[in-house]
């Protein structure tokens, strides 16, 4: 179903390729466009055919787009505020995928552009448009955050946008996100990165699955993730001394072999993980 | 290929069940016996055949085994150390798969059993017979710790009873087990249960797949790690203390909008994390 005539995706990695490939065969616009400044992105993304055609010109790209998603790092998203202020049409909605959104969302509000502010919660330690796929996004979770500014009909068509592409839509504030994310995601993050940097060199012959699995996102690129952790420092910062606390009651708990307290959180904690 | 008469399972638990499947299978001992104080358990190993054959009696089930293998939580393997004193066949084998070891190989040894320290490093979040299978252990890592007292010919037999069931064998003297472990493995468990414990009410719904992986064994069972956790508290403290440092550097380089030695260090850490 369509909702509009050209969507153009800057950036083609992961992300972007994989809604490329999904917007394609969902038929949602009659032209989906690419941008990339790697030639081995272009030449990859024509192959695996994630958009209907890429080239390297933002401008020659945005021209008569109705709808631009920016699937770029944070600092980059941030970046084509001001090429899009002069580039974009007047009338063309601008949304992202960036893995924070205050300082995004004011960034394109502050220059007056249609903005949506949107982040899908999927992804994975891997990147670059060799490991896009269509279903990427199928009974994910995609986050937008209209402020009052957003305009109500913009935000319905990156609603539809996402829902076409398999994603389950929710509503939160800027900062809201921005709070929520860093101890659902960023504070995870920070955890693997810490546990894989204390692992004595020479001990991988001991490491267990359980290690792997809590490590396996620190294999994540350490550029995406220094711009999110340093847009989002200050919530980010609290929820790492919240976590310290946690870990300091079990600490304590373990010290003083208070055995039956120490049960009873370990029972309580397992219930509730077993709900997720 | 047989290495012995007879070998008596103590514990049909997960791994238990999943040793006397594979140990079945190949054919390592004329008769495998199960022993579990639970009729669930004894029925659902008979309907799985597990074993050749299970029973309520310990007494009974260890009349002239060659090895009998405690599969057990920590504690409860201890506890065993009196009972087999009086009932194990003099010639016997002792063995376990205790996930700490110091405090179990002193129990043993001061009981001058013909004990052998061992820990596959195999299993998972899940529990019970029910989820035992004959592939748990192919090509996962089993720790023995021998000590002084170890017979060197009882420490063959217990690598070659590991190594058909799939395992590669390494051995540590049991203090350098629970220290190295205590890193790999305990810290792991109580950086998941602590997250768990800190996700506030309500947000399930933002939880991503990287809170998922890094949670998952937060779902474990609340007793068999409480006694892991306790007897092995020193070193854990040790490394909680270490891994909040760890927390606190990554705190203070985004704190500072350290922008280049942010990037270094999660550089430098996702290539050692795609090393392992």
């Amino acid at each position: 179903m369509k909702i509009c005539k050209k969507i153009v995706i800057v950036g083609l990695g992961l992300i972007g390729g994989s809604l490329g490939i999904v917007l394609k065969q969902k038929r949602i616009a009659q032209e989906i466009v690419g941008v990339s400044r790697k030639d081995s992105t272009l030449r990859e993304a024509r192959r695996r055919k994630s958009v209907d055609w890429c080239t390297k010109d933002l401008k020659k790209a945005v021209g008569n787009a109705d709808i631009i998603v920016l699937a770029a790092p944070v600092n980059t998203i941030i970046g084509f505020a001001e090429k899009l202020a002069n580039s974009a049409p007047k009338k063309c909605i601008i949304t992202d995928v960036g893995s924070t959104k205050e300082k995004i969302v004011r960034a394109f509000e502050s220059r007056c552009l249609n903005f949506v502010g949107a982040h899908p919660l999927a992804g994975s330690e891997k990147r670059g448009v060799h490991f896009a796929q269509g279903n990427l996004f199928q009974d994910s979770v995609c986050i937008l955050t209209p402020t009052k500014n957003t305009s109500r009909g913009s935000l319905l068509k990156i609603k539809r946008l996402w829902q076409a592409a398999g994603a389950r839509t929710l509503a939160l504030a800027p900062e809201k996100h921005d709070a929520v994310l860093s101890l659902v995601s960023h504070l995870p993050h920070i955890i693997a990165f810490s546990l894989v940097d204390i692992l004595p060199t020479g001990w991988k012959k001991f490491v267990p699955s359980s290690f792997r699995d809590v490590t396996r996102i620190a294999a994540s690129d350490a550029q995406l993730w220094q711009e999110i952790f340093l847009t989002n420092r200050k919530s980010l910062a609290g929820n790492i001394d919240k976590f310290i606390r946690a870990l300091q009651q079990f600490k304590a708990m373990i010290q003083k072999q208070d055995s039956p307290r120490l049960y009873q959180s370990l029972k309580r904690i397992s219930v509730k993980r077993n709900r997720l």
